[in-house]
């Protein structure tokens, strides 16, 4: 079984972005009328996932997606909790949707109502909501709501507490994505996505955040960030820092997905990074969709150079299944209860 | 010849830290008296570098060291634009004294006067100093003088022009380097740094800084930040923003160091980015001083990582001297002129 862990709801029909924009135009004139999630009907939904993510899942032989709201859109800096807390909302109970309609290839992830200078706990409620009422099996944690500016605290900082209490108590795991850069500085995918993976890791390597919490998990996306090519530099911080060796500090809580778009990167991945801490992940329909012109192949068609590794089925069995069904338990039992 | 392009003096007596502290607590309270940049002696100087930077130098087999002052010391976001100026003057006496006493060893690269708010052209005065009158061959430029709050504009705005203008005109490099971050969410050496490199990176694939300075010339240093392990991720963002290829928009201009602390980030370095444009460097004294474990060597003698490289002997001489020569042509004419 191959179980993609970083797929996101990209394509959704357009009438869930005219509800965005009209979300935003409201912010900015008042005066208009107060915008409600749009109708979309099945076959809109339907429609829009089997001509891309259910189509290239099927084409480059995954058999599901862990599938969250546009991690871009979520745009936690724009407007103030309510804007967020509506936006969230409509995102997941379109991801419920589509969930819903493809039982067999999907699994949802929730977008959390996250605001600058809101409380994290004030999302508890939200990630409720979608665990024990939609089924959800994980939630997607902003590091900076701001959407560049890094406002907020490290995740190491207590303000966070109340909400890592809440993932331990439902036993689910956050994936780390920071949203849209409204900093001119930071080009999205290319630099910001990149920058808080990186950030992220370097936090939970300075402080110890899992002496306090041994049962949460985070997966940092895109590969870790920089980390793994940097892998010394991590280590030997690690230890100037006085603090234990990274397997037992770190990596028994922090996962990185596959997505690196080339396969010198996927090598490196594997021959720095224990495998148990490997999670399948292509970041589909993702930020980089153009077909890579040195082998004519699409950059994002992660599998094909995890295909390429000279590494046991074992390994790959766990990189591809197995992790992800110990790191998303509720994933595992759904799985289960359905006899695989 | 081999040339070790990232060297930084951390190392200085302390008397010189002891006149930044009294700049600092002057800024505090105006009251006290303004501080003059200390007396050192050269035997001082001599010891502070005989001890470490030449020692390490000698025994791991480099001859000489592009060498800049410490990087996380200079600190923009402290005080004002006065406040920089001072500090940045004395920085770069100091490394021209230590450049006077060990000549065979050491180059120049300066610390420039940047302040948050201050127009980049207010250091083009500090740079000409350095490069006219006390024989520097390059300088260090802070893409974000916020110490991590990332206020400027990118490199690629017209405001950074003058100074690029000015960089063109005497022929010098800039090596890409932010400093300490008073932005709790980044560790200066493990996130800073190099989320500062990606970002540089990044903002010149979408800009096109490069058509308007062909002969503009950046070192981004630890390797590149996370650029190499996501090299397909850059390739695929460019096509995708309809950029050209990046040897083409991008890495004729654009260098990277080798301060990359594991074998395997070496071996990716190597791998992806094309051996003119790789320069050697170990960040010495630096981030990571430490013996890694593993090898039991230190994390930081990259020299034993590339030596344990399977490439021809004129990769080498290009990564370890010729790129050096070719990026920082003032450096190239002071060894002619030496006879080397």
């Amino acid at each position: 079984m191959i179980i993609d862990c970083h797929g996101q709801y990209t394509t959704t029909p357009d009438p869930h972005q005219e509800f965005r924009d009209a979300q935003l135009a409201q912010l900015e004139d008042p005066g208009l009328p107060e915008p409600k999630p749009a109708a979309i009907s099945d076959d809109a939904i339907r429609e829009s996932i089997e001509a891309n993510q259910l189509k290239l899942l099927r084409e480059r032989g995954a058999d599901m997606t862990i599938f969250s709201p546009k991690a871009s859109g979520m745009a936690h800096h724009e407007g103030d909790e309510a804007t967020s807390r509506a936006w969230a909302r409509a995102c997941n109970d379109l991801i419920h949707r589509a969930v819903g309609l493809f039982p067999d290839h999907f699994f949802g992830v929730c977008q959390l109502p996250q605001s600058p200078g809101v409380p994290i706990k004030n999302s508890i409620e939200e990630l409720e909501r979608c665990v024990n009422e939609l089924g959800f099996v994980g939630c997607n944690l902003n590091p900076d709501p701001s959407g560049g500016h890094w406002t907020s605290m490290p995740l190491t900082d207590r303000s966070w507490y109340p909400f890592f209490e809440k993932m331990v108590e439902l036993d689910v795991p956050a994936m780390i994505h920071v949203s849209a850069s409204c900093n001119p500085n930071f080009h999205a995918t290319g630099a910001h996505y990149i920058n808080a993976d990186t950030t992220a890791f370097m936090q939970f390597v300075q402080g110890n955040l899992f002496e306090d919490f041994p049962d949460l998990r985070f997966v940092i996306l895109h590969g870790g960030g920089a980390v793994p090519y940097h892998w010394g530099r991590y280590r030997g911080l690690a230890d100037r820092l006085k603090r234990p060796p990274l397997p037992e500090h770190v990596m028994r809580n922090v996962f990185f997905d596959t997505c690196v778009y080339h396969q010198a990167g996927i090598d490196l991945l594997f021959r720095v990074i224990d495998i148990d801490n490997i999670l399948f992940g292509s970041e589909m329909v993702g930020a980089v969709r153009g077909v890579d012109p040195e082998t004519g192949f699409h950059f994002d068609d992660t599998k094909r150079y995890i295909d390429a590794l000279d590494i046991p089925e074992t390994n790959k069995r766990k990189m591809f299944e197995l992790n992800a069904r110990r790191v998303y338990p509720r994933l595992d039992a759904f799985l289960k209860a359905r006899g695989k």
